[in-house]
């Protein structure tokens, strides 16, 4: 049976209270920075101290073809994905402007797109599986060997940063016309929700070819339904390279005690497939929006999880992950630089 | 009768086509960057260019004590008033550690706090019109004078900075213990809404205190409700000096063409007087972020605006306001920066 590589540690609770009280000292009524100070506590419980670090943030985009678009299930033709990836290389995508205005290092992994491989670049990582998955509808995505290469290849991208203390923060997105579907059944099968409550508009899909994504995810889960019994199944048999390689990050940065930013519905729909089999993940995932594609919603109340940004992006390529990057900088920043009522004589509640 | 000393002008919309097209030719499915290209819009359109510039953030936080904390309208002690404008000119305060981060400079303006004046400092603007207002259930919060000198004080701090074309955007916050209940009546006020509907938990009120801001409201309002006839007339009787000089402020900004960030209920507040009297006030505010105070979310619908950040934040200081200003700068950089489809050579939907 497939499965990852890597055992995904539980982390310790044994600093929570003196982190809450470090939070509880600030000047301010209690609580009342909200969300800031759940995430402050998120990030010092796992990075097992009062005074967490920024670090650096790295980014990832993974980008692969999906032989399901053989099934007209996306409005765009399938060549973008190679021509984002160029624009990606290029410097002109929304998520090269938001990380270079963030000071972000991005890295742009050519997953499995259905092309020659990319000429050699600063920015690119060439970890091709194949030229694309299979079609779904008709036979696994990928076979376990593919799946195997894929999740490792994720891995490795990662591994070696995580020996510096530097880097405790990484995120990751996503580009493949088609994905959207893949998403949707992979979202299906884990959470066993029928396809059009998990099917959106994708990139921007009109209702007959909406009605199309959920017809061809029937079918695939009625073709491969007795093989999706693990995340790691499921993401073998519906998802894509992309998405597998991405799933493959998430765990080694969690294995690695580091924490990811989890972008919109591709990248919770392969967290998803991850947190099936090991639901201590979830501890190293900051949440960073709340899209407008049906069924991310769904997922996020399902995890129980509120995200940091609700702007209505669609877009992918981790832009929302990486515009919530200061938000995460200033939890830090609140930890450790607000004063305390001490510090400061300031009176506190009658 | 009071009134404020500009008129702002109508934004036109003579370049709104332009600036749609340039947002719409993106790399990326039209609409899939939801709240931010909705921001570039305004911003282009506010700034009558298509190729709009973040300059620089002015923030001033606003301090001042107010008569109804007689009343027992807050868990804290009205000294914190004091103590917390001496945190922030110590930079200890959430909105200190914040500023810091995003590098935007900030004045602390004592509008009229209950002590001796502070001693010189290089981030106090000491623009105090009276040691604390009236309290509001006996007598109108500040006279007619009063209110003027706040109000014009509020628009002299930013004025000079005005007629610099880097000074693009300003965010304003207050610090005033007792102040959401001077929140409240205004949004009671303005809105014609029940007190019960207005009132929250300000910096963590009890159910008693609760019920008592909501007495003292009916009370100033049967008072003081023929007098209620403008936005201005309801912040002198129910306002407070920063609430009064932030609004000032807002006037002086929008009549300036420039935009300023709306921070939270108490920011909000302030806003609605100043729109109930020049709608045009709207066109040059962004909304930043819904508190987790009740009567936020009200306002916010009844304006039909959907701020950028939903943290459950409640301290004010303008803290919301600051956190928003990377989505703001993202903005920009997403609409003049972002390559198009023509210039990436990638393809549009079929």
């Amino acid at each position: 049976m497939i499965q990852y590589q890597f055992k995904i540690p539980t982390v310790s609770g044994q600093l929570d209270d003196q982190i809450q009280a470090k939070i509880d000292h600030k000047t301010k009524p209690p609580g009342s920075l909200g969300q800031i100070e759940a995430l402050a506590f998120q990030i010092a419980r796992v990075q097992k101290t009062v005074d967490p670090q920024a670090g650096t943030l790295h980014h990832y985009v993974f980008a692969a073809d999906h032989g399901v678009t053989a099934q007209n299930v996306s409005p765009f033709p399938a060549e973008v994905t190679q021509q984002m990836v160029v624009n990606f290389l290029q410097g002109g995508a929304a998520i090269n402007v938001f990380a270079a205005q963030y000071q972000v290092p991005i890295t742009v992994v050519d997953a499995g797109v259905a092309a020659e491989p990319f000429a050699a670049h600063p920015l690119l990582a060439d970890r091709k599986v194949a030229r694309g998955t299979a079609d779904f509808s008709v036979e696994p995505a990928m076979t376990e060997a593919q799946w195997q290469q894929a999740t490792e290849s994720g891995a490795e991208l990662i591994r070696e940063l995580c020996e510096q203390p530097e880097n405790q923060f990484f995120s990751f997105g996503e580009m493949g016309i088609g994905n959207t579907t893949s998403g949707a059944a992979l979202m299906s099968a884990v959470m066993n929700l029928a396809p059009a409550l998990c099917v959106g508009r994708g990139t921007g899909a009109n209702q007959q070819t909406i009605d199309n994504k959920v017809k061809v995810i029937q079918l695939a889960l009625k073709k491969h339904g007795a093989q999706l019994q693990t995340g790691a199944a499921i993401m073998q048999h519906l998802g894509g390279f992309e998405l597998a390689m991405m799933a493959g990050a998430m765990v080694a940065v969690a294995a690695a005690g580091r924490l990811f930013i989890v972008d919109g519905f591709l990248a919770t729909a392969a967290l998803l497939c991850v947190s099936k089999d090991q639901p201590e993940v979830l501890d190293y995932a900051i949440f960073s929006h709340c899209s407008n594609e049906q069924g991310h919603k769904a997922m996020l109340e399902a995890l129980g999880v509120s995200p940091l940004l609700q702007l209505n992006l669609r877009l992918g390529e981790g832009t929302g992950a990486v515009l919530a990057w200061p938000l995460i900088q200033s939890s830090i920043a609140f930890i450790n630089n607000m004063a305390s009522f001490e510090s400061a004589g300031v009176s506190q509640e009658k």
